[in-house]
């Protein structure tokens, strides 16, 4: 049997790097260098240049330009109109030596009428809001919006069912107490007293905390829109408390991710080795005070998910 | 006489569906499913899915994609490169049961490179504004604009002459006492007065409301991008005071329509029944306070716009 | 049996001007003109110019000096080291024309230490706390303390039992729906709705109110130090709402006075007529909504507490 | 030898219970239950009645009253014209059952025309400022000013040499790293780094700290006019950084006592057991991050400071 | 030799006024009135009607709509589905009587995704970003970005190499002391000193200015959005200081352009006559002290890009 | 004739040093060591120690006491119970090795109840509120009140009719463009022009001010309570421009006193030199600019107010 790719009479594809049973439609214009994998969709009005890799089970929608140097991943989604670039100040007639590459990771998508700013990252599932103007690059399973885009919020699916959801239903939920469904991962109460002196928190970290504190740090004067965190330890334990304002906690174990609202000094979220960890969406008076295992070391830390995912996958 | 559609040979027409003197532009491409009315323009570059109906009299400028699901009524002009989606979280080869429902009522406009996202209702005579992003339904008569999109003013035709002009003109200037041009509406004016212990603001009532109060109501605490109001009492008087801060008021009688600046207590407005009132744009100050000639009856609400069209033009 | 007067010898009394049973302790001073009450008390170290009058029952502790223009009434207590003065801008060997006449009025008291700047009037009642400096005239029953001084409550004691007792023990108790103790005052339950558009305040006042309503006024921005009130209507009805913020409302019928907090949109009170009332202790953002059952009538005002009395007992 | 009591030809003594050496001067009048210690100065125009106790070595400047109630232990100061009272309340002829008690301990100074309300205790060794308005009892050894009173700093003498200097000359000098005089007590420095993702604070604790952290907690919130501390451990070691904002930390061992103003996260300051902490003066945003060595056991603390000085003095 | 345009198979290319060297792409739409320059780049999907006007070296990139009033000079580059429009109030079937006029001026560049609202102009060498949408015209050499745009930065390029490069990789470098690369223009130390009265900043300046102050002006109260300044002086010399706050300095001599952050009030820019100034980005609470050699004379000021251009190249 | 001193019988009057004309009341006691001058009149209960000196026509009113270390100098008004000290730490039988001196400067008033801190002067003409405590010295012709005190205002009086009148009446009314009544003071309209782009304040200095600019600073960050300023210079210029907020500047030539609130950007006010001038009653946010005629020199000050009175008489 014979599943070949679908060219619409009125495109114009002049490549022949094209996967099985994808389809290219009316006044689509792909140019002879681009690679096209198999099971995508590639809808009117497109058009493709030459150092153009799309993956397998790509869409992409009408009125959407890939330009030399975008990379787009397996299993993306392309609204239409979405527009990327690759020039950061483009002036006519003046050709960058080399092209900004834009990269599009697995399963990521991207909303209708979406602007991409040229260098940027797209990561491993995240989700680009219809019309949002990315301008920095954007961390996986982050849900972002607005120009210039923030992150809003993360999806909730784990990377183990990864690309099946949007985002959480759930994300109003504080950190409940006890174990989570993330690998050693838990929730601790801690003791939160308001009286006419003030507040007091406190917590026997003696008591329930499977490391000794070498170190701790704390970290305020974030505004909403950074990121602190993103990363692994391959040794250090951590402990974090928002003991003033709030902010979210995600831990992932390489199968399971879960979202933790701190808004309240009174829990805290331990975090063991080989835990992936985001936190984000500070208020602006939030001070995170987090306690390790280890003293600073440059060589514990795993900054890219995909090697962390490799990690724990062994 | 013959007062037929036109096709442009580069375009692609597969549906039967398109009403008298509509005329298709070179590389359009319009599914077999497809329903068009009368006297539309549809211009280069547009795509239009199969589980689409356009009314009579529409402009749909370059680079439009209309998708399943998507409603547009007479008269409505959408802008070039405005882009409609009818998926919330798309994720690629992964469809939604149903799409959801777009719908742009009569004579609304929207502005050049906007972003529609599914699911909205954008409402009779809107003015949705170039590069806007609608994340949410837009009232009848609104203007919107930003990212996400929210009211700025509101279109000052009255229904009579709907879709006429835009927005208007004189929308800095105060209530003015006296009658208005909607049908028994009038600003009153009161007594405001500061003194060294404060602020006291005054009304004889008994002498000029043609009602008597049976009921009051303050509404505080609206932050500036909320709307109360929308809606026509079938039986009840009202007489409205911004007694802090400002808001907006637009009477609409079914003919003429007004908008009042509240910016300071020493003016209230009178709305008799059967008008169709808009309250929006409060300070975050902003107290409104209401006397009512009727105890609360959910029955004396009409909350349906083209409904109260109807009954007033009985 | 003879009761008379008591003077210590050791004590300087050159007036013949003295009430049955007063005495007059050691190194008391008191100079030729002054006229003293009976059953009072003056303590050592006293110093009593010519032209001072002195109530009956009036205590006067050590370190005290009444200057001519001091005018003390009846039940009066002044406490030790309290300091009275008669002249605004002294300068030594520059005598004004006349002196500044200071009242303390029947039944109030001074605080320890205390400081009366001249020309003051202390009202019926009031309590002028220990250590305080009074630099403008204090109402019948007002606390205050500070320096300069300003009302920090109003005695709990109705008109009936006056002088009898301190502060309110109750005072932080809000306004409890129903009748009260003053004669036809009660409180009444509002609706009070908050929702993601902001908060409706609402009440069927064709229901419950004993009046139609004629007149309106809104009083804001006074400052927590201001006093708003203090009179009685002759024939007005007033319900109150204090829609924003919070204030204190005092209610006094001759018999019974009563202190009302209203620290939310969801209660009013009825004012009837013949009712002293008295609004203090604003918050910054309070907005009191009265509604009255007359238009604005100057004759319709008592604004001499002493005038309400007579009136009411009569 | 004769080592007798004093009494001025013009003084009214009508008490015996007068202590060796102890002077009365001119025009001072105390009656018959007094009770007076020895070495006493009690200065002109003073006043002192029966139900009171005046211990050894006080002056009594002029112009003070003494009431009913009135406890003076040894060592104390009364400046000119300060004021004491006996009611919270008064009215004219209307004794109430008992009078409040004040105390003034031992040690203890109260400035000039300073006014102490009923009921109060003014702590060992303390100062009232002159002019201040007690209206709460005064912890030991702290500074009071204003009206009403608040702390403004703490003497600056150990209590081995209690009562012989006035306040910290060197208050503004922030904590310096190194040892302090008080035994056991020292000051770290710390890393404090702000970058563009906020602040990090850190400290490589494992390194200097001679416990193994336990427990933490975070004090913030304080008004700073409160207290927290005013207590020693028997077995707990302390380390406080202030991670935010500012306070002051006064550290006592029984025979020195020094002051540290943390306004950086870059220091903290160890305590060890057997230490009297307070700590005081909370800027609006201070965040004071304490590590202790030990979990929470209300049996640790020692919260009155003569128990103290009895423990370590032993 | 023949160097003639290249129209694609493809497209439709309905004018004749199209320059030398000019390629017209697939899918694009050029309609008969429209004039195109000569080695233009007019990409896939594009449309342009008859009432257009392009220059020399333009790129156009894909779906890219140009309407009627459409002017763009020389060099301007078009980014993929930038967005213009023509009509600021669009109906159906409602055309104003004649359309706005759009602008891009010389060597300026449009982001992509950019919107553009009607009738306003792009200046010389700005640089929209992508997917600002602009509603206001934008000054020569500004980089603006957002919904709506405001500026963000310059463009670092002097004009004697304009076009070349894009915003300052140097912009958060604060001013240096000493001579700067632009003409005459050097940064001078001030002293900042800051004691409990408050802060004192002083400038010995008849040390170190090159004229006589004969004027000062002080710019306070600028919102961060706001331009002062943008014009050269004929013969005045200027320093800046900025006294608190801080804001951007542009000092531009014809060959060389260099941008000062005044973040300090310990430096401050002086400005030579014949130099362009730019004076943006104020922070909220920026005060900047300005000192000048001549009285106000508005003859003096060369407000004309063009013109001062031309004056200095003289 | 003989005009004799007046001692009451009750009085102890040690000393022999006593002016002509001056009485001494009942119960006042004076040590032997005191000078009191002419024309004083010296109230009941009044105590004077040895080492005190006072002046000619001085008022001490009852319940004073004067010790060791106070100077009263001529024309002196002394409220009663006004309370001095003369040791800042008063400990029971410690007695500081010399007292501090308390000087209170010729004409000046200290009203009722008022506490006077040791080691302060009050300055001439100066008037201190009742009720006021004193814990710095008071500036010449200041009126000073509260606790601990401030200045509120300036006496009005000019030096050559000084201690004649109370605080200013016209205090409310800004600085009036032109010359004063003090010598070669003038007020300077400025240039105030605020624009959508922010506010711009301008001076052509170069035109009125009678000197060449050598030094500028500017004055901020200044708490209400601090006053700057209270000097001469012998050779330099000011001109004085408050361009943020508001604050108060006295000018006094030795003659004329006037006040000049600096409201508004929009006027200066020139001082030369040998004019004595204070600023105070700074907002908040005020930014006082000075132009100055000469570098600084520590020389060029004045800062002694009889000092400056001397040098202008000559």
């Amino acid at each position: 049997m014979k599943v070949s790719k679908m060219v619409h009479p009125q495109a114009l594809c002049e490549t022949k790097k094209i996967g099985a049973r994808t389809r290219i439609w009316a006044f689509a214009h792909i140019l002879p260098g681009a690679r096209i994998g198999a099971d995508c969709n590639i809808c009117d009005h497109t058009f493709i240049e030459d150092d153009v890799v799309v993956g397998d089970r790509v869409t992409v929608k009408c009125g959407v330009q890939l330009w030399d140097g975008v990379r787009i991943e397996d299993d993306v989604f392309i609204g239409p109109n979405a527009t990327f670039s690759n020039d950061r100040f483009p002036r006519s007639k003046k050709k960058p030596k080399s092209f900004l590459t834009t990269v599009v990771k697995q399963g990521a998508s991207i909303g209708a009428n979406a602007t991409i700013l040229p260098g940027v990252t797209i990561g491993r599932g995240a989700m680009v809001g219809a019309g949002a103007v990315i301008v920095e690059s954007v961390p996986p399973f982050a849900v972002v919006a607005g120009n210039p885009a923030r992150i809003v919020s993360y999806c909730d699916a784990g990377p183990s069912d990864e690309f099946s959801s949007g985002p959480p239903a759930s994300r109003a939920i504080p950190a409940a107490v006890g174990k989570s469904r993330v690998k050693g991962v838990f929730v601790q109460a801690l003791t939160d007293v308001a009286d006419l002196r003030g507040n007091l928190v406190a917590g026997e970290i003696g008591e329930f905390l499977p490391f000794e504190v070498k170190r701790f740090f704390v970290v305020h004067g974030v505004s909403s829109r950074q990121i602190r965190g993103q990363h692994a330890h391959r040794k250090c334990h951590q402990f974090l408390v928002c003991v003033r304002g709030s902010c979210r906690v995600i831990a992932d174990d390489g199968k399971h991710r879960q979202e933790f609202l701190l808004d309240t000094p009174a829990r805290g979220v331990y975090l063991p080795p080989k835990t992936w960890g985001v936190q984000y969406d500070y208020s602006n008076d939030a001070s995170l005070l987090v306690f390790a295992s280890h003293a600073y070391d440059p060589a514990d830390y795993v900054r890219d998910y995909d090697q962390f995912l490799r990690s724990v996958r062994r």
